[in-house]
């Protein structure tokens, strides 16, 4: 991803020739395809893709490229997005009073594993505001408690408005957001949930998993929606336990299934490497 | 298990010097203890425990041991079950069309992984007819269709009974058993659900998985409950998928859940090492 | 893999316009691209792809689509190889004593799991002959204790050759084959071996294992070839275990590991989904 | 391990009545047997255990409990150990470069995940000199280069006695270890190997993961002894992956296994829930 370059994400109806066309399209401009996934989902007919390509060669310039593929995307009435790299997606982390995911961002986008650019950390307790102060991150603190709820997540949104946030990522965030909120920021917005969706929906998953008996726990990284804790699922972890962990062991060892399919997800998603499919998510891993 | 001996399972609650004494009645009399599972549950404060005591040494019958913890037993308001050892479970199959939970049971019986004894093979449909005949196991055939349902239920509670079934194993048994079946055979009623439960619940678990998206399948067996799929779980695998594997690639997949966590169970169940309590199994696994 | 189509593997030097050019050649003729899976490695400059094409509606015979496309490998310096579905695979299955493998691939072949002839069961002993029986397949016993080894293998190579067996499976086959054996079918040779590999190489891994104290087990499915226990592998299973594990659990547990990893690497080589690049497989599961 | 109370460890020759003795002198005082862990080697017939006992209601003081348990512990050749509770272990971190295992670390300590008091860090580059002074730890930089390695490891042991450290982690560094010091810190010592042990033993274990093209990764958390790579195995953790993952990408995901599988490893090894039997480990994990 260092190298200059475009990531292409594309989905259309399926139909003959597609993948002759996109890489000719490609090839024709002397573009050299590091990567080309793609998935034709059988049920729906649609073909999905994700192509790397290396731009150093190409015989225009990168932006009339671009602009080019538009002709071709449109004869193949599809949807797609092209992002130019090298790369770094604003981000903000938003937290209540746990750290360990918080935690787990800041130190993979410190050794470049996500190409993120932390614009703030944004929290409804003041708790974590001694890790952003140590990482040279702003930190908002909004109280959102009672009648205050509404006017936090106006103040919420201005933030994300002003510091112009691509990927807003709920780092353990313990409120539920307005539908409104969900809807303008769909697709832009990463939550963690702590249980293997979609089992144990809703407050305290580690304390119904206890009750329930479960053998193993997880973790699920998912888009959110306006319908909670259903968003297209982008990574899950599990990890075995027995019936001698009670529910703060649960709580202890699930965090290992936080900060993994946490990290994954932001970066199969600031790579691009995820495609909004209706409930689910395309996700091709790296 | 091949040597004379005897498990101990036992449950009461929590109370000052228990392994105390319950190790010492074993040597008191000369057994000697090959394993002392124990769990004290924090929260409910209630004790859980399950010995192997080899009875070559002792001092008087097994059965006089047995009859003799009675006293101790009692003092601690325990409630406890021996079982002599080597022994063989009687346990009847229950199947629909699919076969490879059967197929998994009959070779690991064979191959004396399993101490059960298959009584018989128990289908609503005559697919599996076949392989309990070059099993040499007598395969019964009961019409549950539509109106015949409650008959076969009947009929199945006999066989059961006529054949002094201790174990019946839903292998992929597609009916929902009446309540009073449950409850007459609680805990001694193992099945296999083809999804990670307490994740989709009910039919066609591999399409609703797909459907949602989730990157991990699993199966989960459990002791069967009037409560529909909310039974004590003994044992859940996992497998991970990609948004490719369409529903009928789960079901390929699964089917390697699907075995392995049967097989287990089960196995943990004849070699006593469950303790149902409530809605929770504990188990000692081997 | 039911309806008419072809399977192209494939591999050359990378190059510019590599995926349009295969892509257009498919595309000119009307082959429908179900699946086009590539890989560029990035160490070596290697391309390789795996291609299922539907051919219902070519424009040409398919014969002359495969002929056709040598022009374009020839150009391209590739190495590739076509193959006509719907395909059965005659698949030779080498045993000893232990049964849980054979059961394994039998029962898939069965189902429907793996698309494979199976010729007939080679062992050098005849614990396995009953299975062989019942399942209406061919068995032949092969001496080769002491001095009968070295016929042994030859009358194997003759089994081979009169049944055009493709495929052959070391199914726990206890004997190490003569290096001429290996080169001679180099690429249609699979072995499971029970171990992580490359830990444990060579005689008894479990014992290996236990006495390591290594708190995972597994199972490795590999090409054979003349370098003991080296050849490239295609797929691995693991499984948690502990100090209370004996050797004999580790065998146990290993069993599942075992059949799995085996399973999985036949599918993939008889679906074409491995292309063995030096020491290394090239797998593009399913 | 909040309250006050007494960890035993111990192990011995196997003997009748020995779960029954160790009890009843805990019962006998009035210790509150909170987890008794036990374990008999069938091959080497000797026995292990691991007490957790509260000592609220101790009919004695501890440190008389203690000198009581001698006369019991000697009459049963016992070896043994009581640790008092609650206790934090004296433990340096060792570092060359990379700081994912110590920032694993220090985050573990500071949520109370692991009961260590970080004495001081010691690095052979000053790489990590930053992130111990964030976390207001000693950090001593030791030049270990060239002829300067012998006067480097002395330096580390006088600081090691100096700080009056109990357990020194090797969290990636990139030493290997004098004999003497092995010897001398035995059972002290706990390092992470970042491959699947034994597989990979020496350096650069990703890349030989790489060239051997295996199809998962691990960590190793073991006991260091003077035989390099071979020291009694803690944990271990696993990660798949695929032919398309370079050198690099097995070094990103190997940093996830190693992570948990030292964070796991240290947890055990200073809450007493290990015992070394030779080259393996007993461990009784929670």
């Amino acid at each position: 991803m260092a190298r200059p370059g475009l990531i292409l994400k594309l989905s259309c109806p399926d139909q003959p020739g597609i993948v002759a066309k996109i890489a000719s399209y490609v090839a024709g401009h002397r573009g050299n395809l590091i990567e080309f996934a793609q998935f034709t989902d059988k049920l729906s007919l649609r073909f999905f893709a994700r192509l790397e390509i290396e731009t150093g060669e190409l015989d225009v310039d990168p932006e009339d490229f671009i602009e080019g593929f538009g002709t071709l995307g449109r004869s193949m009435k599809a949807q797609w997005h092209f992002r130019r790299l090298p790369y770094k997606m604003r981000t903000a982390v938003l937290v209540t009073k746990t750290d360990h995911c918080l935690n787990e961002i800041l130190w993979r986008a410190e050794i470049g594993e996500l190409p993120v650019e932390i614009t703030s950390i944004i929290g409804n307790r003041d708790t974590c505001r001694g890790i952003a102060g140590r990482a040279g991150i702003p930190f908002h603190l909004i109280d959102m408690d009672g009648d205050k709820r509404s006017a936090g997540f106006t103040r919420i949104r201005e933030i994300l408005a002003e510091e112009k946030v691509e990927l807003a990522v709920l780092a353990r965030f313990m409120q539920i957001l307005p539908d409104d909120f969900c809807r303008d920021f769909e697709g832009r917005l990463i939550n963690i949930h702590h249980s293997f969706l979609p089992a144990f929906i809703g407050a305290n998953p580690y304390k119904q998993a206890y009750e329930r008996g479960v053998k193993l726990i997880g973790a699920t990284c998912h888009y959110v929606t306006a319908d909670l804790d259903a968003g297209p699922i982008i990574e899950q972890e599990v990890e075995r336990v027995q019936h001698f962990h009670a529910p703060n062991d649960l709580v202890r060892l699930g965090r290992n299934c936080e900060r993994i399919a946490l990290a994954k997800g932001i970066r199969y998603h600031v790579h691009d490497r995820t495609i909004i499919d209706g409930h689910r998510a395309i996700v091709f891993p790296d």
